[in-house]
């Protein structure tokens, strides 16, 4: 197999966009490192790299709400990837909402939220882990993978 | 007006997916920041920030491939940005394809190129320069622009 010629920043990541292949709605951004996107390929499941947490965690791991790859497109200058999914449990974003999307932002700065809440994210990281002290927990944690500032 | 509450990252950036309001194609990720995004909501066309050369240029300047703005979506964690445009001239990519990720990556690492070429770029930005010293220049210049690693 040839090397990937894909450019990785300096902290070795590469930003990436979900799209929905149902729907062809934008489901996420998030970032890979060279090991995720080993993983992803490797599993067919999406895997990401969290810059709070130093790891490699696999999209659904608490809600089940995987993406299944069904293929990997990769921009001109090879510096950001897209990947279109079948999404598991018709929701990607930690918020039960199909897409993290799901808020217009208006000329007053406001927003207007322009979709339909799938699921109640406290039924579903409740009963990933069970009792309700591993639930802040569990929230915090898919909170940190998905917010790519810390 | 309230204040946004977007969350820059340490070099003051946001990654920004473009969405084809026509066709839901995903034609590009880019970065900006607060003044990039000011811009873009003021003239009502996109602007991004250049890495390569601190500054921010306006998407189609050279080609004349404008991104009319049609509407600006903000993520859960309010770290990245997604927005919906009429892309003129039918091409979003400075490769002459209409989106940027034009190309499929296979299992043995190889590219499969999935879209039809638009615009044949030597001409368009040739046109846009009118010599043909200025051309170089300015393909580098714009490849830049895309090029998000510098």
């Amino acid at each position: 197999m040839s090397e990937l010629p894909l450019k990785f920043d300096r902290q070795g990541l590469i930003p990436v966009v979900i799209q929905d292949d149902a729907t062809n709605e934008v489901l996420m951004v998030a970032f890979m490192n060279d090991n995720a996107l080993e993983r992803t390929r490797e599993s067919g499941y999406t895997h990401f790299y969290s810059r709070s947490r130093n790891t490699i965690w696999r999209k659904g791991e608490q809600s089940g709400h995987t993406q299944q790859v069904r293929g990997i497109f990769v921009n001109c200058e090879e510096n950001s990837i897209m990947i279109r999914v079948i999404q598991q449990g018709e929701a990607a974003c930690h918020e039960g909402y199909r897409s993290c999307y799901y808020r217009r932002l208006e000329d007053d700065n406001s927003y207007v939220t322009i979709a339909e809440r799938i699921f109640d994210p406290q039924q579903v990281y409740t009963h990933a882990v069970g009792v309700k002290q591993e639930q802040a927990k569990d929230k915090e944690h898919i909170s940190m993978d998905i917010n790519h500032q810390v």
